[in-house]
């Protein structure tokens, strides 16, 4: 690792812009953007996915991977990446900081608390929640509804005990109500910072947020019980984004880490506007394949950021595309040029899907040691026979090497003229949103609406809310809402059981079967494999 | 402010020991304490105070300011001070980090997330509980009695409708049961951090951990659940000292902090032992009254980690004076010689408590602009008359020349022969430790144990740890346990109503009245009244 001081320096950050967090981890000044923000504007290119099988594609080691890459051939880039959790990264997942020779580092302080951005959103969260219940043990004088209280507390940590919890129970400690707990990824918070251009956008947002009804059923925002400004000064480092590098010294800005179905799933606006300024070349990912993460990324963060992508890589695999042709998980490994086949239905829809909002389109093939080279000559072929541009990538096992045709086709891509477009308007109805997403991306024939959503659906339009955009939670394994339809399913109806109204955020989530916004452990946590060497080092957890 | 390297440098510690967070927070290097363990030990100053009234007396205000005092003598000083918990701080009370001219910088960032050591507590804590809980869902092989755990969660914010909850409600939300929050400075593992010596201590204390009992009664422990090491990498930075400044630029180790009733409340055995190799002069601080605090700081904290305290300082107010002679807060700021004199009794009893444990007494009157010059006079001869060393404080108006009185009195002080004793030995019986405490140092006639707590220490001597020393847990208002017995009550019994194991700290904890360890904010928060400024600075908070 270079001193991130030294890394800084490769994009013409001054030291004292930076607020150095250890010698490789440092937090990049709110000044700096005044300085920069002038200029134009690098190339964006999203990372994107097929439908995974259940290990993931490898978008986050092909988006470090391939910024290590267009770095090497000249073009001045950085990664923007969003920060990992300590819930996924203790429970099934480990770290989330790329692996092989496409790493971020220094990757276990990244994967623990960083520089505590997800535990001030914690903090941040629950003293919001904690005032709630404060307010109505002191007289209630909102009259807020106990039983339509909607903000919940949030923690970072895999725990289902806590989804469901009665509290306030016993003499002197506050009203006794049904609430849960969240991971803190999943906390609106979380979503609103990553959406917030500056200070000020953050305050005006945090204090948009519902947090639940009073008697006549008007909703009451933290701006009621004066939390808004205590928040504001709990989340005012978390808004700074973090700059480190990756293997190969590469500028890597890690800032937000919202979750990919109940927000958006895109690191931060202010990251990536600044990463923009900087940089040739900035390479972002958004969360799950590209049916949820790409359009959200599209619809959500570009619409609300003013941002224009240049060129869209979508990661497939071997493995991916075998599952999806239906091979169970334990015989991935083995070579199936039918089930290949099979499965690259779901990548031609994708394709489809990413040139529709007339953005450019890179398939990186992310190689992995068990597929065969027939495998592989396959998939570029059936690529080709689309007109996509595809390349192999091995930046796994090779950093920037085996990502430099990858970044050759990323460039090429990028210098062609965008026609960027977003799926729907603003001023088109919620539930019309909703339907285009539906017919159009996922390719279902309808949509079937609760009564529940439906009523939410009027109250949006009371509150003058229709403007929204749609911030879809669906399963990431399927186009349609059943994680076991594989492939490129049609002729499918997408069930809307319930629609969260996110006011800070500004969207609406909808959701699609049940949401679990609180993960539980497996069986046999991750964290049972983690341990500190006699030196002090972390050993299990990248 | 100085930059901390520049600090540092000052009790010569070198950059490559210090681990910057910002240009004035660093964490100081595990390598150092190799390299200076074989010096000698500076001398131990523990401030202490008499039973406050509910605003409190200054000690925080007087370790500051006793320390630029010492330090502007000639004697080279570090001030060692607990962290500020954040639900404090945004409840009644404030930040933490002294007033006026004897203040610890940068005062906000401490208040605020500081180095991120009070989060790690968090969520090694949360980490803890969510594998109790995953391991009965999946099976529960070490067959867990969901009736008898005894780890809570815990989160640092002030939540009373989180003491009392029920938990795992629902389809495959794990096992419903009773469970609560603690307020994160009320963890086990918070007393844990303060009083291990190194990593290698965390790890065995941690293990050590009473968790709940089995179907047969049997303690199960973090061990147990595979759940130590990955505390452990949780902890690992937070187990490092901190290093800060005060106003004039006089080193401070800020680590650690934990309860002042169900901990022993004083600042970290590692941060302690290490400025005493650095230092002639270390001043340090211990909570509530020296009744709980200096009890607890000699009895536990002095005995766990060898140390030898050179003297005390026992600050005193006018108000807390008046208090206890009978006064109502409202009218503390008027002149009242009787209620003075009547209130000195306290002040005696703590004199001769201190001096039977064999260490030289200093009474710092810490002065308020509400004081008249009678009331100061008074105060000052009758403790002359009791032999004992007074000086008048003004550190919060003048800063260490305000404190040069005081701080020539704590040199003479501990410059004569310290006989420093425990007030009680190992081998004492648990009933009898406690006797001991309340029948010399409260001067009770008795103890009352319900039958609770009798059933424990059968437990306790079951497992073999009838050698721990004994924490008490009392209302710090008064040498009783009610907290309107002012001043020096006599011929009372103290009711213990509950005894609690704190296997991995290494004491048991014994409760008299009921205990709170998660606070609940007042009627208007702290945090209504914070805020930043347009130019990012915190205001309100300090």
């Amino acid at each position: 690792m270079k001193p991130i001081a030294d890394i800084a320096k490769l994009v013409d950050i001054s030291e004292e812009d930076l607020e150095l967090y250890g010698k490789y981890k440092a937090k990049l000044a709110p000044d700096l953007w005044e300085k920069v923000k002038n200029r134009p504007d690098g190339k964006l290119i999203l990372v994107t996915a097929m439908n995974p099988n259940p290990a993931g594609a490898g978008k986050t080691l092909t988006t470090i991977g391939l910024s290590q890459a267009l770095n090497k051939t000249g073009k001045t880039t950085i990664a923007a990446l969003r920060e990992p959790s300590l819930g996924p990264s203790f429970g099934m997942k480990g770290g989330a900081t790329g692996s092989g020779q496409a790493q971020i580092l220094p990757a276990d302080e990244i994967n623990l608390h960083f520089t505590g951005d997800i535990h001030a959103i914690t903090a941040a969260h629950n003293l919001l929640a904690a005032m709630i219940d404060n307010h109505i043990h002191h007289g209630n004088a909102l009259r807020l509804n106990p039983k339509k209280i909607v903000w919940k507390r949030a923690m970072d940590m895999n725990d289902r005990a806590l989804r469901n919890i009665v509290i306030g129970l016993g003499e002197g400690n506050g009203q006794a109500r049904e609430d849960g707990f969240l991971i803190t990824t999943a906390s609106e918070i979380m979503a609103i910072l990553c959406l917030s251009e500056d200070a000020g956008d953050l305050k005006q947002r945090l204090s948009r947020i519902i947090i639940g009804y009073d008697l006549d059923d008007k909703p009451i925002t933290p701006a009621d019980i004066h939390a808004v400004d205590a928040m504001c000064v709990l989340l005012k480092d978390a808004l700074k984004p973090n700059l480190v590098q990756t293997t190969e010294g590469t500028p890597v800005i890690v800032h937000g880490g919202p979750f990919a179905n109940i927000a958006h799933g895109c690191s931060s606006v202010i990251g990536t506007r600044l990463s923009l300024k900087l940089a040739d070349y900035v390479v972002t990912e958004a969360g799950f394949g590209a049916d949820l993460g790409a359009e959200k990324f599209f619809d959500i963060k570009c619409r609300k950021a003013g941002l224009t992508p240049s060129a869209a890589v979508l990661v497939v695999t071997v493995r991916a595309l075998k599952y999806n042709g239906g091979i169970p998980v334990a015989q991935l490994h083995e070579e199936n040029l039918d089930a290949l086949r099979a499965g690259f239905a779901n990548v031609r829809r994708h394709i489809e899907n990413l040139r529709s909002f007339g953005v450019p389109v890179v398939v990186a093939l992310n190689s992995f040691v068990t597929d065969t080279e027939a495998e592989q000559h396959a998939v570029i072929s059936m690529c080709e026979g689309l007109g996509a541009d595809v390349a192999l990538s091995r930046v796994w096992a090779e950093g920037s090497e085996g990502g430099l045709d990858l970044a050759a086709k990323v460039i090429k891509a990028a210098e062609t003229e965008s026609s960027f477009s977003f799926l729907y308007e603003n001023q088109l109805p919620i539930q019309e949103k909703i339907e285009t997403i539906v017919k159009k991306l996922y390719r279902g024939s309808g949509v079937h609406f609760s009564k529940a959503a439906l009523q939410t659906l009027r109250k949006v339009e009371e509150m003058g809310l229709s403007h929204f955009p749609v911030c879809m939670a669906k399963t990431p394994y399927s186009f349609s809402d059943q994680p076991d339809q594989l492939g490129a399913p049609s002729d499918f109806t997408i069930s809307v059981s319930e629609i969260r109204i996110s006011a800070g955020a500004g969207f609406l989530v909808v959701l699609t079967g049940s949401l679990v916004t609180m993960p539980g452990l497996p069986k046999k946590p991750a964290a049972e494999s983690v341990f500190l060497t006699e030196q002090g080092q972390v050993e299990g957890l990248a």
